[in-house]
């Protein structure tokens, strides 16, 4: 299971982030991760899976998978070829690519069984409270308005982390708590961490920048 | 583009035909195709795009594209990916994964703008035709009660296919004709070529076969 | 609020349960709750709330709502329109009609908003348990594998039920819980309510029978 | 069949169009249209279609049918029901409510089964081609970056409207066209026709206006 404290850096569709260029961020991640001793894992289109797990060493997660078994189902991503693929675990839900609840409860399922780690998505500290009933080993809180903008959920919302903390808590304590929206920098990691959260999770901050090392070195810096 | 007359095979997300196993069934295509000089095709998950198309010479197509540019949409199949993992086309709303009318126009138009080939599905005569209006470079008509089962369509419903030849040729008589479901042996190969069509799309008859190569083989017996 | 103990009938898209066939099973249902003063309810299509509403006395319900605001939504359902033609609460989520996660939450909210009353869907215990993170005021667990099946859900799995009251409690002891899939008689409402349900959904068991009124009388013969 | 010329007032699902709203302002086109004896049409909220069909003389359609049989189908709009409701039609895939192509195709069958008029809906040249293989009787393009704006389609892109008179007319020259977005006078209806369509289809035109009748009366006189 991914260990704690993490950051989970999630590649979207990005141009900046597929193909070679993923890679090249993941071997920024990979290198950074394996200096500084600090968790980290990317997660990344499906097509990009296989060289992304081949040739870095930190986890490599899928950006989603679908609420399927093997068989007829053309075009959809199936839980065990990402599997297959090198992944570790999945996003799932994310607010970009949100799920019936019931398709929900069924990836997590899927997941489990395939003995992959599940990073589900929540856009308040409701649904963050609902997801933690299913029990997943990750949850990820994004306030879908601040997902890509300048200021940090930590900054401009803290007492959705903190009250997502404590909500997920009480409904299963073994559910580990990250979060997302904004973050960019060590302040904004150190918070989150800070608020309760096991980690972070972010995207544009490092992809869209031009000196994409220097953000991550920063992002550990008040670790 | 694809090359005519083709028989082209949907992996789908079979455990017969995920990673590794995508990837032995592909090479085999690929080895009869270069022996009979007749042409082949794969459509695979898109983890499985990168190295099917490192590893064989005959063209690998993705199952599935969204409508989307690059951007922030987690989760979802780019088709700048698909294409940079070495995809040379797609399919576009396969039955098992329809699309909204907007949407299947947006995707082909973003296909042709990446010089990919489109291999667009549809499901009876009326909605070839509609697709057609559309101008995919490939159309490729199943019905959907026919996929997976044990009859060809060039036997159960040989209307079809030369009904949606006939009304996609009025509508704009460039778009290539492929039709499937059921399609299983060489005779069933040299009918839909003789109702018109330039080529078959094909899944369970061969994924699901003990002796996949002899299948195989059999396809293109009577070509 | 609606009161409870509770029979509610879902009338979904049966051709005998639409339009006037509504509103005369509707009148059944009235007639012989008012004889009996157990609490009965239809939830009915959007197009036969109104005159449902305004000719019978007990509560009237919508089968669905939308999670949107009033603007541009052209042939969405609106909470505000299925409450001004009289409904006093709707269904959310209905296996036949699953929503995403973060859907069922904003319809919940806006039916709080309007004072509209709510019956939220579960397939099973886990989503049971998630929904009851959302505090709609009732939550109706249906296994869907049972729906419009032969067996109650009481007599089947009845531990679904009283797994569902226990974990939906332990999250929010204020939401009641209702429990439907394959309720056809006295027999299964009452064990409803002994495993601690506060009423029954149900559907087929009394618009698919030829003596609907005798059906709806069996159903309370036991309380 | 809906008479053309004809303007078709959209009610979508704002406030000023739901409930008594919806009736006041359809029994203002209906006084309009019998006075000028210019054809007019309303589509309305499910919940409103039984009580404007019964209260006003002009036609009545729905603004969306699901592609259902009577059934098990909870909270889906059934054509059956709509029908049943008075409606004489229904808007089918507009922009705001899209359907997959395959539905598209069998929400116009089951409509044509029951008689009940189709205004199936495009957003550019390419999509109205595609649909007039379908055969619907009316099909009504509108660009959906000009919907609810200032600017009429007909000043803004006039090649849209006459563009797709001519694609859909090559295709099938029974399909009679509207056009719509941004639609707001006389001159904009005027110019609609000249351009080739049958009609216009507005929607926040009137319903967003302070003298409604006085904008309806207005969109007639240049007829």
């Amino acid at each position: 299971m991914l260990k704690t404290p993490v950051i989970v850096l999630n590649m979207k569709t990005y141009s900046e982030s597929t193909g070679k260029n993923a890679l090249d961020i993941a071997k920024i991640m990979d290198k950074v991760s394996i200096e500084t001793g600090i968790n980290m894992a990317v997660s990344v289109q499906s097509v990009d899976i296989k060289e992304c797990s081949e040739k870095i060493s930190i986890p490599v997660f899928a950006e989603h998978i679908d609420p399927i078994k093997p068989g007829s189902h053309t075009g959809w991503v199936l839980p065990e070829a990402v599997k297959s693929a090198g992944a570790v675990g999945s996003l799932i839900n994310h607010s970009e690519h949100r799920l019936k609840l019931a398709d929900i409860d069924y990836c997590i399922s899927r997941a489990k069984e395939l003995n992959l780690d599940q990073i589900v998505c929540s856009n308040n500290i409701l649904t963050a409270k609902a997801i933690a009933a299913l029990s997943p080993n990750f949850l990820a809180v994004e306030p879908p308005e601040l997902i890509g903008g300048d200021i940090s959920v930590t900054s401009a919302n803290p007492e959705i982390v903190s009250g997502s903390v404590k909500a997920v808590k009480k409904v299963d304590d073994k559910v580990k708590l990250l979060c997302g929206a904004g973050v960019k920098n060590g302040v904004d990691v150190a918070k989150a961490i800070e608020l309760g959260s096991a980690g972070v999770l972010l995207a544009s901050g490092i992809i869209k920048s031009n000196d994409k090392e220097k953000v991550i070195r920063d992002l550990v810096s008040e670790l």
